[in-house]
């Protein structure tokens, strides 16, 4: 039996190491980029190897970026005294999307999961006290997951953002913009109760 | 709003080249390349790149080769006087994987299909006839795709080995093994009763 040339075979397998990438995928996905003309496969290639070359973490909030400090930071028109704290660089653009916050941010890289051995040290966190500490920040808006790592990492920085004076707030959970309230977990839907406002 | 920086926006967009990869899609696998360390990164990329440069088509049968000709085709263990055809290197990939053909395989790199342009001088067809005229081929299956295509193929291809002293044959349609008589369409039905044997 013949298998496939080495060079297709070495593909196959690098391709496995993406998510959700399994044999039959990294076949096809092989597949297509042999039949893509020379300079279409060479981008894609360059592409890969830029991201990691020209991407650092910024100085200041810890996301990825091709500037340092990123170009939030850096931007004087973003409000210094509002900072939102984020997981991971995705949840900054997720929001970012949103262009419901006009303050900075910052990028904790994690949460704390002491099963893991993800303890305080191995995040951003002494860089954000010392942001709080240093600067004229007013509020410090929490944006960790809802979930228990996520809600850890919330109330621990609550717990030591109290020394400083500084107000920390939470983002809201209830029912989704559109949900039907038939289909909505029990949690947030208490949640939504918890935290409903006056009209 | 602050988007992605360049080098992964240009990632997400050169990802989204590939088949079933959309924007979230190429979102998540750029996200992961992120987080892979640089020699890992570089490993994906230089396979992309090598995948077009150190490979081509097989001079003798047209199958994608690191050698010219290709192992199949340069192995004196190969029966020569049986050519299988087929559409694509992968269709040659799978036969081989079964090591139930023990004989030479002809790629022809497609399908008739006129609607889309694709007539016998696009396909390897007069290099099929040249094997055919020269060498001591015994016999050619056919083993194009059973579509219209495939078929329409399949039918040029017999018609015009006419001329030739070599029986021309085709892989045989039927139930796959372990299929469940219920649950099979009826023209592969149709076609496993016309091809039945005596046992």
């Amino acid at each position: 039996m013949q298998g496939y040339p080495q060079p297709l075979e070495r593909l196959i397998m690098q391709l496995q190491k993406l998510p959700t990438v399994g044999p039959k995928t990294a076949q096809r996905l092989a597949f297509f980029m042999l039949t893509l003309p020379d300079i279409e496969t060479k981008q894609i290639a360059e592409a890969i190897m830029e991201v990691k070359e020209n991407l650092s973490d910024c100085k200041i909030c810890g996301t990825i970026t091709d500037i340092n400090p990123c170009h939030i930071c850096s931007n004087p028109r973003r409000d210094p005294q509002i900072i939102c704290v984020v997981e991971q660089p995705d949840d900054l653009w997720a929001i970012e999307r949103t262009e419901s916050h006009k303050g900075l941010y910052h990028v904790l890289g994690g949460v704390l999961s002491p099963l893991d051995g993800v303890g305080p040290d191995s995040l951003r966190i002494d860089t954000l006290f010392n942001r709080v500490h240093n600067g004229a920040v007013k509020e410090v808006i929490l944006a960790t997951n809802w979930d228990t790592e996520g809600q850890a990492t919330a109330l621990y920085l609550t717990q030591h953002l109290e020394q400083f004076q500084v107000s920390v707030t939470r983002i809201a959970y209830g029912i989704p913009v559109g949900g039907d309230l038939e289909y909505i977990d029990e949690v947030t839907l208490a949640k939504a109760l918890e935290g409903r406002r006056a009209v």
